[in-house]
């Protein structure tokens, strides 16, 4: 029985909980600490291991730690070569005279234990290992040879990033023992970025480069024999030079602990922003067959992501324009915009994209539309979202010159708006004369200072920001998004990670540490499930068990008007299949003709029959699904959904790692597709959302108490008629521990 | 009554028609004919009227004309200024010695009506017209002004682009009088681009620059008062520079006229790239507050779309991408994938995008996978998507150097891909050892010349192409797409536009060009409207009208089983509400007093009752909804849905023009989110497709009949029960033309 919560080792604020010294795994983690990791990723002197002068590899490491202005000792060490990269090699880590902060092992794959060995002998903690063939080789001796690596690492004291890993940057403290061209500058700021890929780093750092995005630190994660990707997210939520972090998943691999620290980082106020992929299915089978790791349901992984606020992306790009505006200082908290360009186009695609994004194009205040038409040329509409025209290209030596400022000016006063979506226009070089294109960077950086609302910048399509663009927004303390496709894009992030923070999701284990004793292994019976429910306060329809046909009339004439009649027994969960229910049953003859139909055909498939169960019929109003399954690596997860073809055809659920509190089951009802059923579209009475929300929670509530044994519990349908909430059939399954 | 397709004047293959004579419209389209076109944006001479050395717009237009390398003469036109420009100035175009190709007239508004004057006794016949301040300002005088100004214009046969408008820049041509910066160098190549905004011209050409799009034209519309849209694209599609047509729409002026031209362009293959914005509410605000032209059903809009294989886009990277795609020479038509990278998060990313654009990432043939491990490294893995992996870039000197080169001839060979995905890591400056990328494109450009699949090359992210990078794949005749993200978005795109190409919708009047005689003027009664189908072969629900109470009850026992009873009056069109409809009846009596009931409900609503019309009760099955309305743009529009919550809760409705033919019917029936319900997903037969489509098409056949007449048809529900498909109900409204 999988029990996957109990790996967390975060308490519920994020803090890491000292390991248990008996465990393998935690034993691991001790090389693996916030307190570890900031020694790891800030050598002041690094030994270059097996690399000689003809090593591409080892060339791309002594250009990456020049381009990050590496001022320490760099110590080449290879058996034969006397010199490398221009420096006296020493043949063995051990024939250092002190120990190095870092060893990086460029060593193939066979030498890499001789190497930690010599290392350890030299008092080096710390090791960056590039060669292949470990787990990456998806057959068993590799991970044998993994497996024995990460023991050696445990047994040496040795923290270990990699094998199959390119190393790291660390813009910060300006050290990058890094296995890639990094093309200059390296530009240093707030965001801090774990990949699990490599080759992807070039790619990355291409894009944060000509769009102002800086870097703390970055790391490529290789095979995470011992450093794993949380370990270094929980390395960024302590490190002070790390504002933002922006991921690049193939897997989850510890989904609790990741879903602790997703808590963590949002209680920190640090967005993650990840892309993560195995959308799809094909996605699914090619991170696959880089990683081993078999990826989970990925509409469990994008639920637990909305939940604990992670951004999840769709694209690199995506992800560092959005990075960069979480790090930017002017992040919008509000959903009401007001716009200015200098074009109409714009405007119009800003104001679809708006939409799109949930972002509101309010209308200006009086005192607004009044500042803006004393400067406005009369042709144009002093109106949300703002162009302020061609003309303030055109007349640049006119009193026009000034327009753009005022009108910026004009709507960071209006009260109406949460934040300013300001359009620049940057010069790819510097202008003959630069005056104009200066001062106007200065009066936007002037407004948003004293601006009581951010001002978010951008360009209007996705273009480099050329080296002059990019110090002069610098200078001026300025960021600018790149293109309205991915600013808005970016803002709808934002705004939606502002949201989670401010309800945020219940932290803690999805269920009970133990089960209660005594359950049994398999499905429930009806009856049973029914007791578990009630217990929670969970509504249900009325039903009485009975077992004779006298006592089934009796039931029905107490219940009044027609009832149903479902066999009960813990052995037969299709109970219509069998022919086990009999629905909308009146009068005594009829009950006692259907009590018979109904035990005889669960007697023919089952000994084990509890009796019948009998209710009252219900007029035809809305159904839900709700169910808890229990996925294999985030634990249990509340599912909910509208009855029909919303879940059959159109599998429109919405799903929640437990626990789950009433509000998050609101926002879950929300999300429907159909929600709109719930508010009486299809003429039934509009569902009262509060009463729904908090029978939800009282069933995931009910399925928690169940502890590891929980399997599945499902009430479908919860009929649903204004107030009125009633479950009117369960199922519950557990397994023996 | 609106008669959109009256305006239509290409005829089926998009030639144009010749224009009524009598037609004021058609006045103003005889300066705007291909042939006038061709003369008006290929000037040789130029004059600049009321531009003095002062002026932001004059030197633009001096500027970008150097830019395109305008060798032809250049003439300023000022009444008080000597010189401008450095150039010698005469007093009015009167005073010329020889008539200019164009006028591009800078002049005030007031003063444009005396230059246009001067212009036509001067003998020149075309002008651009900057002044702003007519239809653009929302005002009655302006409108005024520009109606003034088209009738001068085609009073003094002066081709006019504007007012309110930049000019354009032909590149082909190498002329570019246009009023704002164009940022050198100027590219020329095969995408013709139309603006419906003047601004948006920079951030277009700014992308394009460094994204290798070659532009043939580009234009900025203004107001089109004379040159339209429309008359440019009509142009571009005879104009042999152009491939590649790429849009900026806030309106869609003259719908039928679009179409027709989207259908031209599609048979002469050359795409139409459009991001037409009001996809939202607020887009359609503002789009109307910039244009003043009322933005129809954005739904309409797109069906329109896509039915005409108009490639709708929703930013500017996404339509300057795809357009480079569309003329690169390597345009994918079948949807498998052989992907070749160096990098296994890219395969990742690629795979989930891919599945997003329905392009399917094949298993590669034993051939390909023998082929690839032979060069890969041992813990590379030979599968689609391909990573060769980093050492590629390590190991330059190695034999691992061509091990790119060899995966790409053995990916091209490999016989399940219809295409490849190849990307491509470019320098940002030419490298001190240029010989490596220089080989390296080449090897690229030499298997995609032997290739008998197109070969798609693209970078990792959307960043600038570098001038040398440019230059790079120019020489060899390569293009490659800016990013994986837009990259793939674009070849979605391609592969729509092909299968559209395929079975391209049928082209002509959506309906009848005259109605029939005797039509009333409202709803009619369901008999007639009954009557109306069948006539169009479509199958209904038998049915008897009766008028007296024997007569229903001789009906009904003929039909035999319960039966339907429905009042029959032009006058009650919702049956039900009134009490009109009586359900499930069974038995002489019953009839007798259900037909009684009916016809008392009936003629308390009016006197003008047909009868009461019997039908026999249908079992439950899959029910669509069919009708036929008038958009007031493009004209008739057939809407298919599910029934139920499909169209109440979600508005899952497929929409085409007229006319429709099963195929497209078909089609139709594949877009519903509902789809899988036909499919049989609820336990229903699995409906007969082509049965339904050739119904379908039927009721939209007996909706074009009506002509003009048409307001509304609609058939709700239709019942599909497998291969019987009947209509239950029918609703037709028509109007006296």
């Amino acid at each position: 029985m999988a029990q996957p919560t109990r790996s967390v080792t975060l308490d519920a604020a994020g803090r890491h909980a000292p390991p248990d010294p008996l465990d393998p795994a935690a034993a691991r983690r001790r090389l693996a600490t916030p307190e570890r990791l900031r020694e790891f990723f800030a050598p002041r002197s690094i030994a270059l291991v097996g690399a000689s002068d003809s090593s591409g590899w080892g060339r791309f490491v002594v250009d990456s730690l020049r381009t990050a202005g590496f001022t320490g000792a760099l110590r080449p060490v290879h058996p034969k070569h006397p010199t490398a990269f221009d420096l006296p090699t020493v043949p063995s880590l051990r024939a250092l005279d002190a120990p190095v902060d870092l060893a990086y092992v460029f060593a193939p794959t066979h030498a890499v234990e001789s190497v930690l060995d010599d290392a350890a002998a030299a008092g080096v903690r710390n090791a960056v290992v590039l060669a292949s063939g470990y787990g990456d080789g998806g057959d068993a001796q590799g991970r044998e040879l993994e497996r024995r690596l990460v023991e050696q690492a445990v047994a040496r004291d040795i923290t270990l990033l990699g094998p199959n890993c390119l190393g790291f940057v660390n813009a910060a403290a300006s050290v990058a023992p890094f296995g890639l061209g990094i093309v200059p500058p390296l530009r240093r700021g707030p965001v801090g970025i774990v990949l699990q890929s490599g080759a992807l780093t070039s790619n990355v750092l291409a894009f944060a480069r000509v769009h102002q995005v800086g870097i703390s630190l970055l790391t490529s994660m290789g095979n995470e024999a011992v450093i794993t990707t949380a370990d270094v997210v929980e390395h960024l939520i302590a490190d002070d030079d790390c504002e933002v972090i922006g991921l690049f998943l193939e897997s989850v691999r510890d989904a609790p602990r990741f879903t602790a620290l997703a808590a963590a980082a949002m209680a920190a106020g640090k967005p993650i922003v990840a892309l993560k992929v195995g959308r799809t299915e094909a996605g699914q089978r090619t991170a696959l067959a880089h990683t081993g790791a078999l990826a989970g349901d990925d509409a469990v992984v994008d639920a637990a992501f909305r939940q604990y606020g992670v951004i999840r992306v769709k694209s690199l790009e995506e992800l560092l324009v959005t990075c960069g505006l979480m790090g930017s200082g002017q992040v919008p908290s509000g959903r009401r915009v007001g716009v200015v360009t200098a074009s109409g186009g714009a405007c119009d695609i800003i104001a679809d994209r708006s939409t799109d994004e949930g972002v509101e194009i309010v209308e200006f205040a009086p005192a607004t539309t009044a500042a803006l038409r004393a400067v406005l040329p009369p042709f144009a509409a002093a109106q949300n979202p703002l162009d302020v025209t061609g003309v303030i290209l055109a007349d640049r030596g006119s009193a026009q010159s000034a327009l753009g400022d005022v009108a910026l000016n004009a709507v960071v006063d209006d009260p109406g708006v949460d934040f300013v979506f300001n359009m620049l226009a940057l010069p790819q070089a510097e202008p003959p004369d630069p005056s104009v294109v200066e001062r106007r960077v200065a009066e936007v950086a002037a407004t948003t200072a004293r601006s009581r609302v951010p001002v978010v910048n951008f360009t209007a399509t996705c273009t480099d920001l050329s080296p002059y663009a990019q110090s002069l927004l610098d200078r001026h303390g300025l960021h600018a998004l790149g293109g309205i496709e991915f600013g808005l894009t970016a803002i709808g992030h934002a705004l939606t990670w502002h949201e989670t923070r401010l309800a945020p999701p219940a932290v803690g284990a999805g269920t009970a540490a133990t089960a209660p004793p005594g359950l049994p292994s398999g499905p429930w019976s009806e009856a049973r499930g029914r007791d578990l429910l009630a217990a929670s306060g969970v509504p249900l329809v009325p039903a009485e068990l009975v077992i004779d046909a006298d006592a089934a009339v009796a039931a029905a004439l107490a219940f009044g008007g027609p009832v149903a009649l479902k066999i009960c027994s813990a052995e037969i969960t299709h109970k219509s299949d069998i022919g086990g229910v009999a629905l909308g049953v009146s009068g005594a003859d009829e009950v006692r003709t259907a009590f018979g139909r109904v035990l005889a055909a669960g007697r023919a498939a089952t000994s084990a029959i509890d009796g019948v169960l009998v209710s009252p019929m219900r007029a035809p109003a809305t159904e839900l699904f709700v169910g808890v399954t229990v996925d294999p690596s985030f634990g249990p997860v509340l599912a909910v959904g509208l009855g029909g073809v919303f879940i059959e055809v159109l599998h429109d659920v919405a799903l929640r790692l437990l626990p789950v509190d009433p509000g998050q089951v609101r926002r879950m009802l929300g999300e429907l597709r159909g929600a709109a059923v719930l508010g009486g579209a299809r003429g039934t009475r509009p569902a009262d959302l509060d009463r729904v929300s908090e029978v939800v929670a009282g069933v995931a509530a009910a399925a928690a108490g169940l502890g590891p044994a929980l399997q599945t519990l499902e009430i479908n349908p919860l009929r649903v008629d204004g107030g009125d909430v009633e479950a009117l059939d369960v199922l519950v399954v557990t397994a023996s521990s």
